[in-house]
């Protein structure tokens, strides 16, 4: 509870001005002040504690939904009991069956997912209008009752209001620019996190079948991407809260562009789900060689690395509200792109399984190109061919497709919390009198060397959608008005 | 409202529910049954309106914190109460400052990310203590005003349990066993729209960036899996209601496995990850030739209709609680996979750029190879290296780098509404004094016949998710206790 405490002080802060709050209240009721505080105290009290909230725009919201809500209610409930008045005996049928038709509209409305922000106005509204005619027809006083809880809830609203902006105020526009910002550096952590594993060949022990079932998972790959996939709804929430709040601090001017915070959120997400594909290349059983991976590493790491240094400068920007300047911020990691489209380009044979081409096309020449690969595969092949014992639950030997040695990671997972991924290449073992054909070894193989290409194509995907967060980050830097950078002196 | 209300009657019938235990309520209040209900109705009414939530599950979670917080708050003020009692002028001090101190703690409490659940209870523990503190002063009677409050709760929340259970309940364990029945079917849609999309060289006219900025939208393709994807946070949520209700209908025994078909939808995501990817090959900038495309039609199509169908297959045995029959779910569109990367193995040369390999190790025998695809690629040529005005916000004129026709589209997005991606391949246009490379364009020629290898091979990553689908499906088949599947005769 202290550690929690001590990670995020604004938590603790808060906290007091709630016993804050509370304790004017209690001692407002002890002073008897305003006078009609005692027997409806427990208005002004049940206002603290609901309108309360975190940030300035929840309570503003909550407040206003509070207000207009107890207004609405109060003013329905005095008419519908002044015209029941002279009922006489009817009376009572009156007030019920209008209690029974408010209630039933009021919570059909409530229920229409456009009404969702205002739901608690609707709480509201249908408690006070019953309260007012039922404790009103007692008493006989319904207008008494309907003002004196106006007062009392207004003196709740104006403690709550005065505490919580007047003291160490906490804005959920800055948590919502803080969030955008912070998932730059998640997303940039997992990016590099990614091409570097793929290129070390990293190799899940078992892959937690939490990441297969989507989730939350402390794997540091995952969690970054994750948490900008996931902030989608939090992202809302700060919207929906933040656009309630008045100007203050760094973010000047009425109407202020929260929604392209979020927009600038989406267009990470959109990149982040491409940084979730390449993960999924690691995760995949189908594994490209080490070899061919080397081939390919200095330029799949240049990319890693540039993309990574834009996200983290996007972010930075963003968190300290500077503009771009004037250099093109995505240059390098579009010339980094283009270098390793060509050097795939160039190796592309390293991707293929020219072997298997149709054979009326196959031409000699082709042989030789492929020299230095093929003693590679010839020499898997003698680990390839064995048997090994996969599912070991179902009871049948299985003769394995692994391409690669990276499969062999899979041989440990016959536990239930593990992948069983595996069952698929060993599929055929229901037919354990057909031969192993060599023909689907190969066909695996091949599919083996297809999969760097596959990543090197996510990669480039992902540098593609880099533009669009650029384009988002600019629209939000030219509506919230963010300063000049300071022009370093150029070097070139 | 009425075509609304027409879509969910559930939500009507809710509805009125609501305004049946509210006119309940309100002839007690009549009735002075019981007697104090006079001048404590509020809470009565307020249990009712706080309480009656649509889900059976969701009433009794917060019935449940709402009885422990009253309780608990209860007892501890009157502990406070009669402790201050004898301390005369200290009293009120005491008073003000417990009120602090239990309203700090509380507060913190709340706050800690393990007790969101009980946010709800500790909302209530905290506005009881202050009323029975302040109000309990006023009166002198602290225990009175507890008891005649617990009563009057008690009543509310009869009328609440007994009318939302009594009449047409609404069970948030079904609207979980439905929500994760019907993502299969959009995942399916999606799946299926993605590849005949593909197949069908779709083009967007413009991409909506709606779908860049990850903003709900409702492209048939998009919004099947976006759903699935979405749905993580409102399964949780009624997973959090689920585990509270009592077994009813065809969920029987206690500890029903509901958390397993959250782990079946977290699996269905996982997978709908994969179909994302493809979509994401549709919006990519960097498009396969049609000419390749049908090559491998037949194959893409085969897997695409399989997959779906083994999707729908699933979410029907979800739907009707049935388990799988004991032939393999998968061994088709496994197949049918393995027919697709044979094709791709055999035609592989039509995925790269043999004119480009190292001149050393370039046989000249390959030249007949691709003699076919040769001619394709010189006949593009002259389209390609017309100049476009691709960006006429920026006012420079930019050659374009479009590897194909799709690459047109993008001609008309110069609106802010559309896509801005192109300024990547144009990005050269800083130096329109350079004069166009030959090799640069060759070089997305070639990433363009890449895209196709990339989409296959996310194919292929999905149906080898699926097996991760089935594996949670099994384990939630039988933990439920599916009932078995009626045989049909094999036939084979």
């Amino acid at each position: 509870m202290w550690a929690f405490a001590r990670a995020d002080p604004r938590k603790a802060v808060f906290a007091a001005k709630v016993g804050l709050a509370l304790a004017l209240i209690s001692l407002l009721v002890f002073l008897r002040e305003p006078r009609d505080i005692v027997s409806h105290s427990v208005w002004a009290i049940l206002t603290v504690v609901v309108v309360f909230e975190f940030s300035i725009g929840a309570t503003l919201s909550k407040g206003f939904n509070r207000g207009l809500g107890t207004l609405t209610a109060g003013g329905l409930a005095l008419a519908v009991a002044e015209l029941s008045k002279n009922l006489g005996k009817l009376e009572e049928v009156i007030l019920i069956i209008s209690t029974f038709i408010v209630a039933f509209s009021t919570t059909l409305m409530k229920l229409h997912p456009k009404m969702k922000p205002y739901e608690y106005g609707f709480r509201v509204f249908l408690l006070t209008f019953c309260y007012v005619m039922v404790s009103g027809y007692n008493t006989g006083k319904f207008t008494d009752t309907a003002v004196s809880r106006f007062i009392l809830i207004a003196v709740g609203a104006a403690v709550s209001l005065g505490i919580n902006i007047g003291i160490y105020p906490i804005w959920a526009g800055e948590d919502l620019h803080n969030l955008v910002a912070k998932n730059f550096t998640g997303v940039a952590k997992s990016l590099e996190g990614c091409v570097d594993g793929y290129l070390k060949c990293m190799e899940y022990e078992r892959i937690p079948s939490k990441i297969l079932v989507y989730q939350a998972w402390d794997d540091p790959l995952y969690s970054g991407y994750r948490a900008a996939v996931e902030a989608s709804a939090q992202e809302e929430t700060l919207l929906g809260f933040a656009i309630w709040e008045p100007p203050h601090g760094a973010y000047k001017g009425m109407n202020y562009p929260w929604r392209n915070f979020t927009k600038v959120g989406g267009a990470l997400r959109h990149c982040s789900f491409a940084v979730m594909a390449l993960h999924g290349c690691i995760l995949s059983e189908i594994q490209a060689p080490p070899e061919s991976r080397k081939i390919f590493s200095a330029e799949i790491h240049r990319v890693g690395v540039e993309g990574a240094k834009v996200l983290r400068e996007l972010g930075d920007k963003i968190k300290t509200m500077t503009k771009l300047s004037s250099s093109d911020i995505l240059a390098e990691v579009h010339l980094a792109a283009e270098a390793l489209q060509k050097r795939i380009d160039e190796k592309s044979y390293l991707l293929v399984n020219i072997e298997r081409w149709d054979t009326s096309k196959q031409a000699e020449g082709i042989k030789e190109v492929i020299n230095g690969t093929g003693i590679v595969a010839k020499e898997k092949k003698n680990e390839v061919m064995e048997p090994t014992i996969v599912d070991q639950t179902s009871g049948h030997h299985s003769k394995s497709f692994a391409v690669n040695s990276f499969l062999s990671r899979h041989d440990s997972a016959s536990t239930v919390d593990s992948f069983k991924l595996l069952s698929w290449p060993a599929r055929r073992s229901f037919h354990p009198s057909l031969p192993l054909e060599d023909d689907e070894s190969k066909t695996y193989e091949s599919a083996s060397a297809l999969s760097l290409a596959t990543f090197a194509s996510l990669l480039i995907e992902f540098v593609a959608r880099l533009q669009n967060v650029v384009n988002a980050f600019e629209e939000l830097s030219d509506k919230a008005k963010f300063k000049e950078p300071v022009e370093e002196p150029v070097t070139t």
